[in-house]
């Protein structure tokens, strides 16, 4: 019997291999998407680690502790007082599984809809064939498919370090981390990037007492300078014990502690001993068992697949998207390659802007960025003006009790374009829309100051700011 | 001794006149803005209805009980647990007041910044004279000021109604209903607008039990019709009463309560006994004290100014602003009409596209749009495309707990531009400020939905909804 035959083959059905998948479903190709992702009730599931372990759950359990430490700690300058304040973890996390269960089983139903085969199983490139390339599927039925276009999104794994095993339980990466099943009394996290400061809030807002080490010498180098200032100055208001410069040294995990020796800044040495072990030191990209080299593919020496700006390989009709190529590793990026290589496929000419791609951190205060930072900037020799407002001065962000942070917008000395805007505060996540909009139609900062924003609204200091650029904020 | 004489002198400084006042000054005009506010502590303060008994306050009070509600009914399903949950209502009202003070004594920091002199008294418009105006000021230290150009922001107050005198007791408009000292029992709203749906929310969160009596036929007229529906779907799932097409007869008033005679919409006699009864019926512009006549002007047969569309009144060196005017009383509307009027003196060439200035109703969820309605489109005959996408299929808003309501994006059939988009749902306030900026730089749907947006955000939203207008929403 001869292979199934597909137009398209999505390999990893993550962010950006569904929406990749459903794309190209809607514009009429025949369509299959490899993926064997099970989850902790055995069940194969769609949505990959966005879904599964990673953005999605990850942000149901900071909306719970966000309302526990509310409930605990925040509610009495409303005049509101409440005894015997509880959280049941197990019904924390079964809140959270239900949710990732309803976004998986979405995929699941939007796959059906636009008649997508799931193919259940590990992916592995075998060989070119007549009309395109074979691909291995193996799981409970093996079997092999051939692909007239195949798009690689594979994503990402957590790096782990020599020295620590992660087992999910003393030592844990970001799965373990979003499923611990008491609350740890001292928990250490290695590496404060976006996983390690999310998830050490999270526990640190149900009780922990939470250490973060950094081998960089900055904090939030990614982010303007800043922000990252202001989000310091808030974490370590917080009770969050943030060290940059640190070296970690042996790692020594005893029945139900965890020993780390490290040095800090100034070369002191410390031994910090904790319940539990977070390592959130970056991911790697899934390119080890793909079966690349099967069809003539190579990565490059961290692993990523190179590929042009329409994410097409050195090889005819394979392309790969998100986590394993370059580019930052975000779920809403790897989704809109998803949609770009459909479209080639389909002979559109889609396009993005990489730096037009907004960054999130979910902690609290949010922060959220697009186009450039301060620093990147004065690197780059570019001349422009800074406008800031806070919003403490904002009466929606004192009414809803929660004023901290600003919004930051640089703009070009001369043409007055934005090039950046930053946030910290709260809904970040949702007011970089804005900005994004803007960035794209090439808006200066002339124009954000003079389109109408709804008062009382957070959207104000966003205005605010931009009329800041030229010194005329009305409000400061 | 000769007059005070100013360049602009601006009468009201609610938030049309005091961002009017700062931009004159800004342009480097000599600025006084006439206002005789006292607040309940007997200060007179800046900032107007908005800041006092308006936007502010109630925005202040929203939170309150929105947190309020979600302790005593919404926490279980994270796992968290509380008992004794009380509300202290005079706390919750100082809060508020706290919040109230700082924004007042902002303004009043920001008059001295900017070097703006603050006429205490009621400003009543006297005569012509040489180079301008004669303005009475009517206060503690009587003086009359001459002014080369005058700004009549002066704003509007509530509607009252005959047969129900309105004591801020057990009759109250929006001054009262925001300082009730005690919880009502049974709480009467008429008026089922804006305002009345906003504080009759915040009274039944904190536990009365709320009837809306609207004469209307329709609920939320203004509204798109299909946000409409799902308002009174989700506000009555919630509890509030809301009759429409009400015709209320006689009230009477007791010692400690209030007995409304209506009929309803099938002409059947009712009678509603309450504790407290809200009248939000709508608001009348404040032109009668003001002189108007004795320089010549003269208000229209509902009390409104004219204006052109640069807010020129019939006289030179005239212009009024705000609820005084044409258009929605919105406090951001009036704002822009500030910063307008204070570039148009400075000889500049402002704009202000009335289409897109968003509306936004906060109730839970919010209510915000900008443009046009469904049922506008249709009665002028245009060709159209609506899209909608539905919050329960956003991973955050899953995870924060609240995924009610939609956003729909209205396009042009033709040329797809957007010509309306309507939120209902969790921080509809801020979501809309993206549909504004697209709005103003006249973007397709495909803009919004091309436009990278994070994941996972509410934002998600408003790109899936501009796909659909096309139907090739990605997660539906």
């Amino acid at each position: 019997m001869a292979n199934k035959e597909f137009d398209v083959v999505v390999i990893g059905a993550g962010p950006g291999g569904y929406i990749a998948a459903i794309r190209a479903a809607q514009l009429g190709f025949s369509v299959a998407c490899v993926e064997k992702w099970t989850n902790p009730a055995g069940k194969m599931v769609l949505g990959g680690t966005c879904l599964n372990v990673g953005c999605i759950p990850s942000k149901a359990l900071l909306a719970s502790s966000e309302e526990f430490e509310k409930v605990g700690h925040h509610l009495a300058d409303h005049g509101i007082s409440t005894s015997d304040v509880k959280i049941d973890i197990a019904k924390m996390l079964a809140r959270k599984q239900r949710i990732v269960d309803k976004m998986t089983g979405g995929i699941e139903y939007l796959f059906k809809k636009n008649k997508i085969t799931w193919l259940k199983g590990h992916g592995e490139l075998k060989a070119k064939s007549d009309g395109g390339y074979q691909i291995d599927v193996k799981g409970e039925a093996p079997e092999t498919v051939t692909a007239r276009n195949v798009i690689i999104a594979t994503g990402s794994k957590a790096r782990h370090l020599p020295g620590m095993p992660v087992d999910n339980k003393l030592i844990s990466d970001n799965e373990g981390a979003l499923s611990f099943e008491t609350v740890p009394k001292k928990l250490g996290v290695i590496g404060a990037g976006v996983i390690g400061l999310e998830l050490g809030s999270v526990w640190r807002r149900l009780g922990a007492e939470v250490t973060v080490l950094e081998a960089m010498p900055e904090f939030l180098a990614a982010a303007d300078a800043g922000v990252a200032k202001e989000a310091a100055k808030q974490f370590k208001a917080q009770g969050l014990d943030i060290n940059v410069g640190v070296k970690v040294g042996e790692v020594k995990t005893g029945k139900d502690n965890v020993t780390i020796n490290y040095t800090d800044k100034d070369g002191k040495a410390h031994t910090l001993e904790v319940d539990r072990l977070i390592v959130s030191v970056g991911r790697v990209p899934n390119t080890d068992d793909l079966g690349l080299g099967n069809i003539g593919l190579a990565t490059d020496e961290r692993g990523f697949i190179p590929v042009d700006e329409h994410c097409r390989t050195k090889l005819p009709n394979v392309y790969a998207i998100g986590d394993v190529v370059r580019g930052p590793m975000l779920a809403h990026k790897a989704e809109d390659e998803g949609v770009l290589v459909a479209e080639v496929i389909a002979g559109q000419k889609p396009h993005i802007d990489y730096n037009c791609i907004p960054w999130v951190i979910y902690t609290s205060p949010e922060i959220a960025w697009v186009g450039k930072t301060e620093q990147q900037l004065k690197a780059e020799g570019r001349e422009f003006k800074p406008g800031q407002f806070p919003f403490t001065a904002n009466g929606r962000a004192l009414g809803m009790g929660s004023s901290d942070g600003f919004v930051k917008v640089l703009a070009d000395a001369k043409t007055d374009e934005i090039l950046g805007v930053h946030v910290i505060g709260l809904n970040a996540s949702d007011l970089i829309a804005e900005a994004v909009v803007a960035m794209e139609f090439k808006a200066a900062s002339e124009d954000i100051g003079r389109i109408c924003h709804p008062h009382p609204s957070l959207s104000e200091v966003m205005r605010e700011a931009a009329l800041d650029v030229e010194k005329r904020a009305l409000n400061k």
